[in-house]
């Protein structure tokens, strides 16, 4: 396709995005129940488009974890339309009054939560992000324009397809949700040009989507990097609480991104905590990587390399680092952290204080698990994703932070003296 | 200098971030004071290097609006120390609870202030933005990085020797307060590159500077475009105020953002309003540029081409249009908009809900003049200036705008299951 079809997608999402606040709460949440109902219907149509996608992975030798990805089922569906009428039940981002102000020459200021306008979605295989994605900028009065994976190619476009019907029974510009149905890399690159009519864009995947997206960008973008979470055992860490957070961070969800990758001890505790945690470890599958004092105490595990600190394992592998005190832990985050979650144990009150201000982490936990690092688990509702990114939104990414706001300013024919 | 150099200055003023939000607010405050009274003190040197910028300047044949800009004096620099001190007096923008609930399952989740992190200021001639930014991000616990104009070299390097004083004082690692001496656009090409150590990019000037900002920067660019406002005189408008508030958004300072630039009007009140309106226009020497049917009203004025709807003017031009009602003064100012203010004035309060919902700017006035579109005025203090970007921070920007967010989640051994 050409920059043509491009500046006319975006165009006509710019132009949906004029509609799309005049759409009340109810309604908004009316095109979503239907989204979800229109899903259901055409499971048959969408499966067997998920069909060739999945034929064409196995004809392109994919590695069987992405052919993975890629299957939808009837199950997965469900779950899929059940998400839609979970977002359809949150609170209305929009129209939230923010802050309001009466000046003292009478001028009221207020501050009033607005949609940010046209949202492209840059993502890999996983066909569901398509409604997910969908539905969390519908409710937050965003046209999107989605782009996934050519992997997911057909079963994106019949999802795509079943959520336009939605649309057009409730009246909404179809630009409010639209596709792009190509496969080529540059026009994703045309797309990042367009900043006068895409306001925000949102990469999906893995590391090197990302980094290619901010490389191009001209259109800001907010980053879901993944995650190389830290979890500090103190020295005055109840030993038993730090075994069972060290533990659920690292083995209860080990595949995503608020998972513990790097566990660091304080010296004068590593013997007591390090021995029965590496035999928990060891019971659980999980290898561990140690720097040279972690190999003293835990003896025949490998050593931890440069790289390993560095390494967002996502599996059942731990590096594991003795540190001096809290301020060596802390300096050993702000080197290799991704600013994502990190933990710390400890009974000392100023010690938990030094480290939860230092850590410059989204997410900065005392005696608790890394693994909360999540917008359900905030009482957020649906999540687009974790920002590690400072600017506009840090953390869980739910439908409110998808959202800018505006002042509005009332006077009585006030001027300016 | 070398691209080293310049990663040298971002690392440490990353290393001094870090110190940072460690002062409390009021021991920013007397790094603050303290910088104040050194700009007092060394007004002679300061002028003194101001004088060889001058010098410059004339050498180099600069137009004298621009000679003026650069040009300080005894009282100008007492205003800048005067500006220091207001931003101590404001409240502290850090460590604001800015939301806290606790879980069902006893996780307490608290969303709490924190600064950025490293703010980088490109800005253009006035070396008073030297004491305002650095102000501004000391308060907010930022390291900034001011890389000022070529032409105020001297000035600003003066300024900035006389700010560094002050952290010295309280030993403030000097990082807080960076000044990239070097006259070279390569070196500010680099610095853009530097996305691991720089948070955020604030370019202060004209829109080329702006633009090529944007264009290069791979870190995120907080945007401060000049702005095209717009007045629309409605039908239902009560004439003595639509006089007086389009004529203060034009003469009270034509010279700035929130001035207007350009006056629609409905064609039902045409006549009525644009027959006064340009006497008045006439006796403040206000050159009008009308579309058709304007100067079938006003006769003698100039036509305005497609050019002048695109035009910020910051002079005592206006261009005027007649429009058939408010959707197409909403059309318009769509089209031609900057985002930054627009007013309406009506009695009609359904026509007014339209305008202020429909229009997509920073700050949308109802029965006022734009000129109120400033951090003062809004009771921000200090400002850094008005965004017209719709991510992180619309309009004015002040030191709370300065500031991200982090979560801080305690937990008494809380797993996740």
């Amino acid at each position: 396709m050409s920059l043509e079809s491009m500046k006319r997608i975006a165009k006509s999402a710019k132009e949906a995005s004029y509609a799309l606040p005049r759409l009340s709460n109810d309604e908004r949440n009316a095109v979503l129940e239907s989204m979800a109902k229109r899903l259901i219907q055409n499971t048959p149509k969408i499966l067997k488009a998920n069909q060739k996608d999945i034929q064409n992975a196995q004809k392109a030798k994919l590695a069987p974890a992405l052919v993975g990805r890629l299957k939808l089922d009837e199950t997965k569906l469900k779950k899929v339309a059940a998400g839609l009428i979970e977002i359809a039940k949150l609170p209305d981002p929009l129209g939230r009054l923010l802050e309001s102000v009466k000046r003292p020459n009478g001028l009221i200021i207020q501050k009033v939560s607005v949609p940010i306008g046209v949202i492209l979605i840059i993502y890999e295989s996983r066909p569901n992000v398509t409604a997910d994605c969908a539905g969390l900028c519908l409710k937050s009065g965003n046209s999107v324009i989605l782009r996934g994976g050519k992997e997911a190619f057909e079963s994106n476009q019949a999802i795509h397809q079943a959520l336009v019907g939605a649309l057009k029974e409730y009246k909404v510009p179809s630009g409010a949700v639209s596709f792009v149905a190509s496969k080529e890399h540059r026009d994703v690159d045309h797309l990042l040009g367009l900043r006068e009519s895409i306001d925000l864009v949102i990469p999906r995947g893995g590391e090197s989507l990302i980094r290619r997206v901010s490389d191009i960008s001209k259109i800001p973008v907010l980053r879901h990097y993944q995650g190389i979470c830290h979890t500090y055992i103190d020295r005055e860490a109840e030993l038993s609480m730090a075994l069972s957070i060290a533990e659920n961070a690292k083995v209860q969800n080990p595949g995503v991104c608020n998972a513990m990758e790097t566990l660091l001890v304080d010296r004068n505790i590593a013997k007591d905590f390090l021995i029965p945690f590496a035999k928990k470890m060891k019971a659980t599958g999980v290898e561990l990587r140690g720097c040279p004092r972690t190999r003293k105490i835990v003896k025949g595990i490998k050593a931890a390399s440069e790289k390993d600190w560095r390494t967002e394992y996502l599996d059942l592998v731990l590096s594991v680092r003795v540190v001096d005190d809290v301020t060596e832990a802390i300096g050993h985050i702000r080197q290799y952290g991704s600013g994502h979650s990190d933990a710390i144990v400890s009974d000392n009150a100023q010690t938990r204080k030094r480290f939860l201000d230092e850590v410059d982490s989204a997410c900065v936990f005392e005696n608790a698990s890394t693994r909360f690092s999540d917008g359900g688990e905030f009482g957020m509702g649906a999540e687009m994703g974790i920002s590690t990114d400072k600017l506009h939104a840090r953390g869980p990414v739910g439908i409110r932070e998808l959202t800018s706001y505006k002042y509005v300013i009332t006077g009585r024919g006030h001027v300016r003296t």
